[in-house]
């Protein structure tokens, strides 16, 4: 088997190989990502489709003087193998190794922090406005895939383009596919542009002219410059993306390199055209069989073994499927429930309830914003909606949260996933904020269960009631050490300990590391107390009149600090005339970098063993 | 003149007029919104362009049985006019008045309460969906602005048609302006469309039909059918809007009433052939020249003279004006900065930048989360972008905010504007979270200055720093008795009193309110003590350790009370150990309904009276 793999430590090298060679580089590089992700997990169906898309584009343009972007980023390891990283790949998503995300403080070839979906647009009209205003011609090339199109954002984006943005390139990387199946309007009509006539014509026209022309020059350009206007219109018409002020060029076939390279050398050398969309059909998982089958099921995925192809999506035991089937069972006796997702049908576990009930099931494609404001609409409708989302995706639709959901009567469950630290995804994706955002929000009744029981009981409850609710789960399983844990049903749980000396104040998940700091604490003869939140917000004025009864009171709180729910109670403890010592511990940074999520937590001294630490800390002080 | 509209309680009165005589009504409706509105102040162009065209909807659709959206919702004043409304409207927009706005707690024929762009497509696909689910056949209809369609979540919306939805109708309303002139490439599509040929085609076959068939019928059903299919696309190839899923049918000419009539009751009566989307063209100012002169004048106004039309645009003493003025200025001396807009130049005070710098001004239309990733790609090329915004409008960019900016190594400085409490506009544009939002996130250096000087002084400084900034500014001018007050340029100010008892911590224009109460005190033999900050996050340290030296801390916030800056400071204060007593005055719900900002900030107790009343109940309990 070649190893040119081995003689690339930068785009410089690539440019030395041969077409061919290159060619059999792509499947070293599909080998590489395959064996590594089967080691530490991660993005993969994503990554193999973008193989010989980011070869060429490596090929021909210059990065980093010319700015490569990719949206989402998680399809960035081809990218990474070709810039220098190929040797530190084996650290990826782990605790001070590489990213599984684009990221400039790792690599002078990353140009932004990129994790979110349908920034690359944006992010690229600016810098391009960067550029002209500095007399830079270097290019700015955002590679887009189709799943990411449906996000509002790339909409104000494309509406936004300037004319006189010669050197902005826009590629969609079209598999067909967001995570799982694309949604949508603009997914159907992709579907018309690959299947039309059109595909083929260019196809074959590229293949007659790469072979009648030996070395790349006029006729070549020429070609390029014609198809930008009357060969192009006359296949398609005006394509939507022409409606909207791009030269489109397209669809190319992403997997074949050569042809890619062409079509890029032109677009390179050809100025003065204006911003140009490149069309590029790619197959998700391009090149392992068991993904290319099954592209939705590696496209992130834990530790495989790479002959059987055996991921593990099911995720049965998860907090996310637990949900979806607790949800599933209830919608059968409430036909008014709604569940609605923004393209995470099995991420959240809601493919217990579209089984079920396809009616009574949206998926919206990635758009936070519209599966909110749809729920108004559905809530207004008599119906009962329950919005499946990550805490750090509801981040796009606080001004829904606000607007269209808070200042009117309306019905609306977010179900929230991920919620607090979420490991290996690393900061882009961590899930900080929806307890201070919500209760900010004032109109959110917030349940915060820490194990199964709590989320089955609580859903059941909340399902039941009206106006804004919210119930927030961690990433993954339950906590062994909670799962015995019985479900009170109250606001709060006091656990009450021997004496009034300190008090663990905490919700969620955290409550593991507050018991294994009252064990410890135990050991050592002090007595200690744990009050367990269950809803978080409004918070509960009785949980405020306990926490009053403690000399000295801990504050542990798995998300950020400053707006968080800690601050609130400590403020209001003291408003009502607190004399005693409050310490809070929480996620004192909005970057909390990839590690595990143990690693993450003991980082903020929130492992039980820092808890009972600071616990006596605080208790010595008040000997002092 | 005419007086039809004395006999229109509803809109079934309205059913009982002939055509001849709605067409007087809506000149009744012009006079009396213009009457109206030169006195209490409010939205002017936008309704005076939208009236044929609500008459038509009320004259052939059953409201509320058919709901009604409106987007934005300042265009609902000939909707409130013709249901039931009209003798009240003389309160439009005072205390317990009619709102500007539709607002279900007024009227059961507002659907849902509106403020912000873009959302009506999504609500009205939510309700859609709800009445399939339900077997109720009624029709739902969202009336949109061409500018509230540059909105990314319109175009989540769009993206999420489902066929099905027979009886979802979605009419743009296109004037070719949002506040100012519209931006885009969509904007331009349109003008595309509107300027074609088909345009005026569909006007005379139009105009030939209605004068060759006597009576509503089969023919006209079959045009209307007709034009769904094979006509209109004879007329237009296939417009955007049908590539995008949605029968497209116009574009209509909005003023004319019987047209509009004929085609709304053609399709209401043919159904079963899906969602369809209906282009009406309108003059935004129609039937009052100085409005339909300059339109953005007219957009939102204050009070002014019918005849002389003369209404205070210029506003050349506001806080907006004062930041737009200074940062044209600085922007002779530094060529990197750049100023952002989201449709609001204007309103902003973004002019002056623009006159001088029309390279470095973007005015991206109604996107804030565009305008903030894209300054993000400026601010990796090297510029230094400003984006100035509405605090409510802020919202919007919350996920952007955390991803975009704060995760990466931008530079960023946000220009808050109508920060606090907004008065008139009510509920929906109140400026409450901007400051619990940024402090959260954490990387955001905000200031808050209280005057002009302030915000000069601040403006300049921190133009030239570095990282992520903001600076935040109320409504309209600076209060009188703030306007000598002296810029420090620290990042808090005591304004010692003669002892410890008591402390009022403040920040922004709260401070005179804080003065007054000092005053009052003073005046009863009542020391006290003023610390006001001027840089709210972070929380400046010495800040902090100065409060503790007070036996009684009163913090008196203009925002929202959980997560904001008051519970941050009381906390950290109770943290390090503060005994004394803390109260927070701050604004404690999410809904704070129109009337004037005095009227609001003495709601909340936070006018000057109250407070020095809260304070004389704190020093009175301490004795106790």
């Amino acid at each position: 088997m070649s190893d040119y793999l081995k003689s690339i430590n930068g785009p410089e090298d690539l440019k030395k190989l041969t077409l061919s060679q290159r060619t059999e580089l792509c499947s070293e590089l599909r080998d590489l990502m395959i064996a590594t992700v089967s080691r530490t997990g991660g993005h993969l169906a994503s990554n193999l489709g973008i193989v010989e898309l980011t070869v060429a584009l490596h090929e021909v343009f210059d990065c980093p003087s010319d700015t490569f972007i990719f949206d989402v980023g998680h399809q960035c390891y081809v990218h990474k193998l070709l810039t220098g990283r190929k040797d530190r790949f084996g650290t990826l998503r782990q605790k001070d190794g590489i990213s599984g995300f684009p990221k400039p403080s790792e690599s002078e070839y990353d140009s932004f922090v990129e994790g979110h979906a349908s920034t690359s647009i944006s992010q690229a009209i600016g810098l391009a406005h960067a550029k002209v205003l500095s007399g830079d011609r270097s290019k700015t090339i955002a590679v887009i895939g189709d799943g990411s199109f449906t996000g509002g954002l790339t909409f104000e984006a494309m509406n936004n383009l300037d004319q006189d943005l010669d050197d902005l390139i826009i590629i969609l990387n079209d598999n067909s596919m967001s995570i799982s199946k694309s949604v949508g309007a603009l997914s159907n009509y992709l579907m018309r542009l690959r299947t039309s006539s059109g595909y083929l014509k260019v196809k074959k026209s590229v293949k007659d002219r790469l072979e009648s022309v030996p070395v790349i020059g006029q006729p070549v350009s020429d070609f390029i410059t014609n198809s930008k206007t009357a060969f192009r219109r006359s296949l398609f018409g005006g394509t939507l993306f022409e409606e909207l002020g791009f030269n489109y060029v397209g669809p190319l076939d992403g997997h074949n390199l050569g042809e890619l390279e062409l079509f890029f050398r032109n677009l390179r050398d050809s100025a003065g055209n204006g911003p140009t969309f490149v069309h590029v059909i790619t197959k998700k998982g391009k090149g392992y069989t068991p993904a290319e089958e099954n592209p939705g099921a590696y496209h992130g995925v834990g530790k495989f073994d790479v002959d059987r192809g055996n991921p593990d999506i099911s995720l049965a035991d998860s907090f996310s499927n637990t949900f979806g089937r607790t949800l599933a069972e209830l919608s059968g006796m409430d036909d008014s429930i709604c569940a609605v997702t923004a393209a995470m049908k099995y991420a959240t576990g809601l493919q217990y309830f579209a089984h079920l009930h396809p009616d009574r099931f949206f998926d919206v494609g990635i758009a936070e914003q519209h599966a909110v404001t749809m729920s108004a609409g559905l809530s207004k409708g008599g119906k009962n909606p329950v919005f499946a989302v990550y805490s750090t995706f509801l981040q796009r639709s606080v001004d829904q949260l606000i607007h269209d959901i808070s200042l009117d009567d309306i019905d609306l469950l977010l179900a929230i996933d991920r919620a607090g630290l979420v490991g290996d995804d690393g900061e882009t994706h961590q899930g900080l904020y929806d307890a201070a955002l919500l209760s900010s929000i004032g109109v959110f009744k917030v349940v915060s269960p820490c194990n199964y029981r709590e989320l089955i009981w609580w859903l059941t409850r909340l399902i039941g009631e009206k106006g804004a609710r919210a119930i927030r789960y961690p990433r993954g399983k339950e906590n062994s050490e909670l799962s015995s844990y019985s479900c009170t049903g109250n606001e709060y749980d006091l656990l009450a300990g021997d004496d009034d000396r300190i008090l663990f104040v905490t919700y969620g998940r955290e409550f593991a590391e507050t018991l294994k700091a009252q064990t410890l604490l135990k050991a050592q003869g002090i007595s200690s107390s744990i009050l367990k939140l269950n809803v978080i917000s409004p918070l509960p004025e009785g949980a405020v009149e306990e926490a009053l009864k403690f000399r000295n009171v801990l504050f542990a709180e798995e998300g950020i600090k400053t707006g968080g729910i800690g601050e609130q109670m400590i403020a209001r403890m003291a408003e009502k005339g607190f004399r005693g010592r409050a310490v809070l511990k929480a996620v004192d940074t909005n970057i909390v970098r990839q590690s595990s999520v143990e690693d993450q937590i003991s980082l903020f001294g929130l492992d039980g063993c820092s808890l009972q630490i600071s616990a006596k800390e605080i208790m010595l002080e008040e000997t002092d």
